[in-house]
């Protein structure tokens, strides 16, 4: 009896925490009142949450009965946390509090086709850097990192990743582990994005959701009832390998005609590639200097937001099979909202309506009517802010 | 304090009852060691669920340590249920009781068409028969009934079912309680098949598993860590209108190329008549009696597993759009299981063999790697059973 009343109330010191973290600001009455715990159950962990630093005295509010009600917060000091994004063509890295306040950030640029010991020893180096930045507010608890292709969050190890020759099966917790010498938590780049728009973002107020990773790669977290879903060996959200025409061109993957082919960072430079050498684009060739093979995907997002033809017209067909694809998912899991991230998303209100026809034709419009699709407004640093919280969320879990 | 304590005890009380109902049998050290509840307690609660006549002691067993067993079992004779499955071509109606045991059964056939009053009044006098059969082991506790079409489990209505003219937002659950006086219980047919395949079926020993149901159309049932899910507006699961095909023919949904057009057992008997006034078919023409538009799925499946030519190409080439529709929902749902129920299964191998080699083609290998696709073995009741299942779920349920 002991431990379930133990268990019961270390559930219950967890709820409050997380609620007092997704209002930002409360006070005790709601927390008593949204909780449905009693008001001397609430006073006694709100106690014992401020004697261990979790949270402060915010400011106060008067109330509708006239009193003035304490507000209670998350106490950002109370740990910092370093969040490492790798990129296709980018490491972000990132220090912030337990408040989710960003302190300090480090930036790499990088190409395609590194070795993994230059990765890994990049990836050290911001890591040492947010770990001696001078702008920390309280000690450093935990890192966490995310990584494109398929990760093992639980052994910690990314078992690959297309963009860097011979990453395979590297146990990538144990060996920042030993450098940092801090706990490593280890998720796929999606996720972490998915977690970030969870916490802060625009999936703070849906239990059922997805969001769309459009970067280099494409990408999907899954939202399930609240909970951030995985699958049964850490690979769902795989929409990016949904095959569009089978017929098409063979992807990274092995298969023919996969949405990454058309419609990812990799695709669509490529197709831009293609097109210049057919039809003229002053404004793209503009951008990249007459130099087709330099051509990215944030090129032509920048030229179709120019307007340029070319560039818009392969953003639309891109955004046509997004559209497309995300329909047979919106049909399998009737969502109630859908969060656009990543890089591409730069090409703005022509890929959002192509994305947005697409998936209305293809979607039972009793199903269609339940969704909202809304862009992220949470930036490029995202998915670091999401590895950050990776490491965060241990706080807010019963122990 | 007392209510946490007393919604622990219920839940354990719930745990510890599902567990017997999984294992059809276990011993009191096995409940005590699976499920790491002490010894007392699973005495104190095996005591009270005998003394509720929850459960029964079912026989002796010698353990390890020489020391004989006493094993125990849900005692089906506590009550009984009854589940109706609404089809396309039949209403079916199974009495059962609470080890799942059939205690009756009564089929109705009914043709496409029939008004909402015909169809209500045959779901009322199937009911009546199933409450009066003299095959019954215990009171009636309540019924479960599934439909096709949408429909919200929570309020007790059927949103739409389309093969029924008029049938629109019928609030079936208070119309059959008026009449029968019992708990009605309502749900959607495919989710009804799941159900029945997680508690008696090929999903009893996988928590992230698909439930295909090839019917007159085409559902599926969602498991997500062991729990049904049913989407935002319960309307997950319609694989059956994903887009095969825009340029196709127009779905029953309004959509164009639907999954449902080429694959349900509507769609290939469409497929099939257009067909036989191209091509000799001397086995399914026989079958049919050479009324080409009296031509069903069922015959054609019967035809294919004859080795009839047409048949044979017809069934194929709807097994290879059923494993692309698949093909998506795996690539983003990583499952563990996928299981093929429903009448159009009778066509056997060759639409097994094209469903997966579709399935196999169109997802990544890693996740492909990840999933095996059985067909369920629990026959043409599945879903009445499911039914039965929805109105014993409460029994299992923490009060």
């Amino acid at each position: 009896m002991q431990n379930i009343r133990q268990d019961a109330k270390q559930k219950k010191r967890a709820r409050l925490l997380n609620f007092i973290r997704e209002t930002r600001s409360c006070s005790r009455s709601e927390i008593s009142a949204c909780l449905d715990i009693d008001k001397k159950s609430v006073s006694l962990i709100i106690d014992s949450l401020i004697s261990d630093s979790l949270i402060v005295s915010s400011g106060f509010r008067d109330s509708q009965a006239g009193r003035r009600q304490e507000l209670l917060s998350i106490l950002g000091s109370h740990s910092n946390y370093i969040g490492i994004d790798l990129g296709a063509t980018h490491i972000i890295g990132v220090r912030t509090d337990l408040n989710c306040k960003v302190l300090d950030r480090v930036v790499f640029e990088i190409r395609p086709g590194l070795s993994v010991d230059i990765i890994l020893e990049q990836m050290r180096s911001i890591i040492r850097t947010l770990m001696n930045s001078e702008t920390g507010t309280a000690d450093l608890h935990a890192v966490g990192v995310c990584l494109p292709g398929f990760v093992n969050p639980v052994d910690g190890i990314s078992l690959m990743a297309e963009n860097i020759p011979g990453w395979s099966e590297i146990e990538i917790r144990r060996i920042l582990e030993g450098t940092v010498g801090k706990s490593v938590y280890v998720e796929d780049c999606s996720r972490a994005m998915g977690l970030a728009e969870k916490w802060l973002g625009k999936g703070s107020d849906v239990d059922n959701f997805l969001v769309l990773d459009l970067g280099y790669g494409i990408g999907m977290a899954l939202f399930i009832e609240g909970e951030l879903y995985t699958g049964a060996g850490y690979k769902s959200g795989e929409i990016g390998h949904i095959v569009i025409d089978k017929y098409g061109p063979v992807c990274t993957c092995g298969k023919k005609g996969c949405l990454e082919v058309y419609a990812s960072g990799r695709g669509i430079a490529r197709i831009a590639a293609d097109l210049i050498g057919q039809k003229k684009s002053t404004i793209l060739e503009e951008l990249i200097h007459g130099d087709v093979k330099s051509v990215t995907a944030q090129d032509v997002a920048l030229a179709a937001s120019m307007n340029d033809e070319i560039s818009l017209q392969i953003i639309t067909e891109a955004g046509e099979h997004i559209g497309t694809a995300l329909s047979h998912g919106v049909n399998i899991l009737n969502p109630q909202k859908i969060i656009l991230g990543g890089g591409l998303t730069g090409a703005g209100k022509p890929l959002f309506d192509s994305i947005q026809e697409a998936l209305s034709t293809h979607t039972m419009k009793e199903i269609a009517a339940d969704v909202t699709v809304e862009q992220s407004d949470l930036g490029i640093d995202i998915s670091a802010m999401g590895s950050a919280l990776v490491a965060m969320a241990h706080v807010f879990q019963p122990v």
